[in-house]
This record gives C-alpha cells, structure tokens and sequence, in this order.
C-alpha cells in the first residue's frame, strides 16, 4: 500500500479517546457458556455499541496470536508486521530509560539457583520491588562500568523484573534469551542467532556481565542470578505527530503499555490508581492533547489468570468508568484492547478483538445494540485489520482530507 | 508483509482436516430460489456451524473467479497471486509425472476436425479412457523422442484429456492456448505471448510437434487432433511441512486435485471409491498424518453441468459423512471449497466461498446454525482472503507461537 496517511492529515481541536481494555477479547467458557463481555453487565459499553459501529479486529493477522508490542502497534496504527519491536526494548522504555539508537536493550527476571547451578524459580519468589531495588544497587556499585567499551545500566522494573541495557558500538539483537522456560535446569549460556561479528562480540560481553553478576549475587537467599530475555536494538519509529499529526497522551500504569506509547512519541502523563481516576487525568489534561490512551491492563491480567468471574467483573469496572468518560465530551471514542485473553485459555490469543467506534457526528449506526464478540461479528466494520481502526478514528474525528481529486 | 510464519510453527500431535467440497459455494436459483447449500437438508453440516465458526472466503480476491489451481493454493495458505501454477503443470503432476525444475508442461484435449480442419468436438467425443491410452502409445511409437533438443513425453490423463511435457533448456511458458474455445474454427497456431529468444525456441518445437501429431492421427474416426492448454514451467514451491511443519496427507481422486496436493509437499494417499471411504482412508492413515486434505468433487461437477437437484443431492452425500469425520476425534475441522461454481452459472464464479471451521478446544462460536452462503455471512469469521483458513486451523490446533512480546 502506497498511501501516505500523513499527506492526508488536517489538525483540529477534535479529540479522539482510545480505551484499550487489554486482552478484552474471549471465547465461551464460565457456567452459561458465555464470553465475559456476554456474561458481564455492561449497560454503559451496550449503549455506545447502539449509538456506535462494531467489528472485529485482527491485530496482525487472522491466526495470529500477538505479543502486546504488535497488538498495540496495530492498535496505534502501525503495521505489525513492518515494525518489530523486541521485548527488551519495551521494558526499557516502560522505566523511562532514555533510548538512543543503536542502544540494546534485554528484559532481565531475577531467579533463584540451586547449589547445583539449576533454575528452582525463574521468579525468584516474585521479590518485591523494594528487594529488586536493592539487589540493582549492589549490581551497580559492584560492577564495572563498561565491558568491552559497551557501557552497562541496570535498571528496576518491578518485582522479580529489571532491565539491562548496553551501548556501545556495533552491538547485536542476534542473541538468543538465556531463560530456559523451565526448571530444574539450568539457564542457558548466551549464544549468537547469526554469525556476524557484532553477534560474537555481544555475546562476549553478555557472557562476561552474567559470569559478574553471578559472583556478586552469590550470597542472596533467593535473586541470585538473572535470565535475560528479549534482546532488541532500540529503532527509532514514526511518531503519531508525524504520522497523524495528534498530540498524543498516554496514561498508562504498566512499564509495558508505557513504553510502547512512548516508542510512538505519545506524552507519558501521570497515572492514577484505577480506571476512574485515569479518565480523571485526561479531563486534566483535555486541553493539551488530542489524542488519549488509557490503558485497562486488568481485562487481561484476569483472563491470563483464568480467573473467568474476575475477568467479568473488571469488565463491569470498565462499563462503570464510561460516564465519565462521556463527561468529557469527546469528539470519537474507540473501546477495544489490543489480543484477546480467554480465561478458558490463560493466554493470549489470536481471536478477533470486539471493537466498537463511537462518535455521534459521523457514525453510520448498524443497528449492534451490545459490545461484545458475536454481537460485534455482525457490526458495520466487519472484520478489518487492527491498523485500519485508528484512520478511521481519525476520519470520524475529521482530522483526514479526500484522497486524490 | 515480513512475518514468517514458519519461525512461529510448533509441532504437536492434534490433527487437522480439510475437507473440501469443490465448488460448493453458489447463488439462488431453482424451485425455491436458493441456493443447493440452503435448499439440501444438512443436519450435520449445521451441526458444526452450531459448534464453530462461520464466514465467506475469498480465494483469491473480491470479484475473482479462481480456477482450480489458486483456489486450492488459497486454501493451502499460499497467496495464489504470488505462487502461479499453469494447468499443464497441475495436469502433469496429476498423473504423476515426475517433474523436473525448468520442464514445460501443457494439457493436451483430444479433438475432432472436420475435413476443413475446423473443430467439430473440443473433446473428440469424451473417448474412454482406454482409447486415449491406445493413441498415446501410438503416438510415442511414431513420433521423434525430441524436437530441437527438447525431449517430448506424452501421457494419458483420462477421457479425452492428455500431458504433454518438453524437458529441455530455455523453454517458455508464454505460449498461447492452441484451443480456440469455439467449434466452426480452426485450431489456433502456436503462438507466443513475449518476444524473447526461448518463447520463440518453444514455439518452433510445439509447431513441429503439432504438425506431427496431425499426420499421425489423421486416420483417426475422433480423435485426430490435439488441442494444447496452459503451457506452464516447473517451479518448485515452500512445502506444507517447511511452511507449516505438517506432514500432510491428500485423499483426492482426481489428478488435477492430486496434483496441487503434490506441489505443496502433500503425500498422495490411497483413495476410496465414494466420500465415506476417502474418510475411512484417513481413519486408517490417522497416526501417519497431522493434515489431511479430503477432496470431494462432485460439489463442483454438478454445478458446472447445471444440476440443481443434483448438486443439492452431492451436499447431502457431503453432509452424511461428517458423522464418519467427526468419529475420527479431529482436532480441528475445515469444510469450504476452492470456489463457488452456481449451477445456474455453470462455471466456476467469483462468489466468495462458505466457510466452516469447526475446534471444540478453541473455538468462539458465532450464533450461526447453518451452513449456507448466507448464514455464514453473519458468522464469526467475516469476510476474509482464503489463504488465512489455514493459519486459523493451525492457531487452533495450537501449532502457532505467540508473534512478538
């Protein structure tokens, strides 16, 4: 596809509202054999469904089950598939490590070795933040400050979850992650995916800082050692002002859904402590940006629980937050999440994510009168690719102009 | 696009089937004005839409009538316009030709000419089978083992329908059809369709062949002549098993069917006289195979004959054999077709095709209760490209990894 969207854009003071209720999306399960948004009350989410247009959204691609860096790269308007973004990475910018390019960037999970050298908790207990916090002092002050001439910083995420980043010149993402995906084995020693000579090189220098950070670690009761995960080179992307030209604010509690935001230029606001209280912060904010995402990460949490009446009732949290939302008199409001999360399958998955648009100035209603999967499979927007869902905020917030004469 | 889905592939010993009624898919015609999909009783057709997932497919696009070739690519998840296989081609590895890269294929029909040498019969009468062996072997016997370097096989398909392969260097597919699709006419010289030096080499040859080919046959009551279709070079194609890591298994009774199940790495296997013993077929090949391709034809022979009743009488010969199917404890189930052929069309059409899929672990059930060209429209599924079926089949046979972090 060769349309350049952002020859299209014209800015106004429109302003357009993403609520990306993560993992949303299920299939039958629970005592009525219902999905959660079926079973779940949700008068609120029904009524914009009746006032809106509903359809079904593959994130990346019929069957796919995505990662939440595709699913809400496809959610912002980003081809999935085009732009990859690893793991390490999104850590990285969810602590509000300030990326440069050609900076890698790991996901580190403390965990617990047994005399024999073997993994017994690939968690380390889920140590508090507090004990994370700690154990990263003494990994820095113990450490060098380079290896290699690669310069090393270790940061905190949360619990048993820190990141690694190192710049220097020439590093490599070809590396394969050292977490064995299991226990009673041990973690696995760094090795290259390609040949290449910054491969060998990176994989030298990770060799060398876990060797030290197993030694200065040796004495701790239950993080004493590290599993890396997802190495990725930092790539800088298009932002949304460049793409779309919107002011973008992102409030969202997770480092995850942080740093994705941030990865396409949103503003990273201040957080409240539930759904209500981050609607709150948009009506704050209303003047200054255009453009919001507000993040709901407990659709998801609940279902990767299994946990199938939980998932319901966060969804009625979700229907009850949507007065205030209204409150604030936006232009175009998309609820939706980014994968489906089945409590029947404690995992992401690749079903269509129900979505529905919602924006009185310009919808075509098509007569779906409840959000959630079956009621949304007969909806106007069909079956489309996630991508497509943020021109068509777009449009109906009528920041587009006519494509060719 | 740059996912590869080949780096998401894990193995696992659930089965998948696909069976496919050719054709299947139609518009509304006969007593009651509907389609032979809504007017057949087919109880347990609509059983596994009850329990799965329905919608309409496209094999190759909106608005495109596929041949047998793309459609069967479509459903093999191979992007029909990216992987162009000729009719020769699929003609000649129906009969079990073994196919060497660079061979031209070609479908050769044994024709009638009248005296003027205008065709009277494209198909010489439909000549048994056992008389089209007779002429080959004649022809082998009087004819040069090679013309200008390119040596010449010739086989029997079936009925009036014959394989012509030129094994040589530099040949060209971009040879014209010889058959003018007319009688009255006559045959049409060999022609090419570009002006490079091979296509010219190409065209001498076939020339030359057919000039010979008319001499030796000339004493022939009805087939005195042969008319050449779908001239098409050998490219290997991406195996299901490299693509998919499936070991898959095609019960197909007809060569062309065979033939594309070949070119996609399929194991032909053994087939039965009548559906209910193709299904006892795979029953009895069960632990050899992860994938298997079940071709039923008639779904398709009886639209093109125009046979309403007939057609609804090969739906309902479809339909009492999914019992036998469901028996074998699939995983995963797919009932489509490569297209639609409307017996009030004749012909293969451009409608988009009905679609069920069928995954009692996984599956989000839709609300529709019967499988028909309309209710599927209102299924799940929506309305998609073909060559995704087969990655949702093997989403839900848990065979796909999660895409990305």
């Amino acid at each position: 596809m060769s349309l350049d969207l952002s020859t299209l854009v014209q800015k106004n003071d429109k302003r357009i509202v993403f609520l990306i209720a993560d993992g949303i999306g299920s299939i039958q399960s629970g005592p009525n054999s219902l999905t959660e948004l079926q079973q779940a009350r949700t008068p609120n989410l029904d009524q914009l469904a009746a006032e809106g247009e509903c359809g079904l959204l593959d994130p990346v691609m019929p069957g796919i089950t995505p990662g939440s860096g595709p699913g809400h790269l496809g959610l912002f308007g980003y081809e999935p598939t085009e732009f990859i973004i690893g793991r390490g990475l999104l850590s990285a910018l969810g602590v509000g490590f300030p990326l440069k390019d050609g900076d890698l960037a790991a996901r580190l999970n403390f965990a617990t070795l047994d005399k024999q050298g073997n993994v017994v908790d690939r968690r380390a207990g889920r140590i508090p933040t507090e004990e994370n916090e700690r154990i990263i002092a003494k990994l820095v002050a113990k450490l060098p400050k380079a290896i290699d001439g690669a310069k090393i910083v270790l940061q905190t995420e949360a619990e048993h979850r820190a990141v690694l980043v190192l710049r220097g010149k020439g590093l490599s993402q070809s590396l394969a992650d050292t977490d064995p995906q299991a226990t009673g084995v041990p973690p696995l020693d760094p090795k290259g995916l390609d040949a290449k000579t910054g491969t060998k090189k990176t994989v030298a220098i990770v060799k060398k800082l876990l060797s030290q950070i197993r030694k200065i670690l040796a004495d701790e009761p239950k993080a004493n050692f590290v599993l890396a995960r997802g190495f990725a080179l930092h790539t800088e992307l298009p932002s949304m002002a460049e793409r779309y030209g919107l002011t973008a604010g992102a409030i969202a509690n997770y480092p995850m859904y942080r740093g994705v935001a941030s990865l396409v230029g949103m503003t990273l606001l201040e957080t409240g402590n539930n759904l209500l209280e981050n609607i709150a912060v948009a009506g704050k904010r209303w003047q200054e940006y255009d453009f919001f995402f507000i993040h709901f990460k407990y659709t998801d949490k609940t279902g990767e629980d299994g946990d199938y009446e939980a998932k319901v009732k966060r969804i009625e949290e979700l229907d009850a937050a949507i007065p205030a939302l209204r409150a604030l008199k936006p232009d175009v409001v998309v609820v939706t999440g980014d994968h489906s999360t089945p409590s029947k399958l404690k995992a992401h998955s690749w079903h269509p994510v129900p979505a529905l648009l919602w924006a009185p100035a310009t919808i075509r209603r098509d007569g779906v009168t409840e959000f959630n999967e079956v009621a949304c499979a007969a909806g106007g927007m069909g079956r489309l690719p996630m991508k497509y869902l943020m021109q068509m905020a777009l449009a109906h917030a009528d920041k587009l102009m006519k494509f060719g004469a």
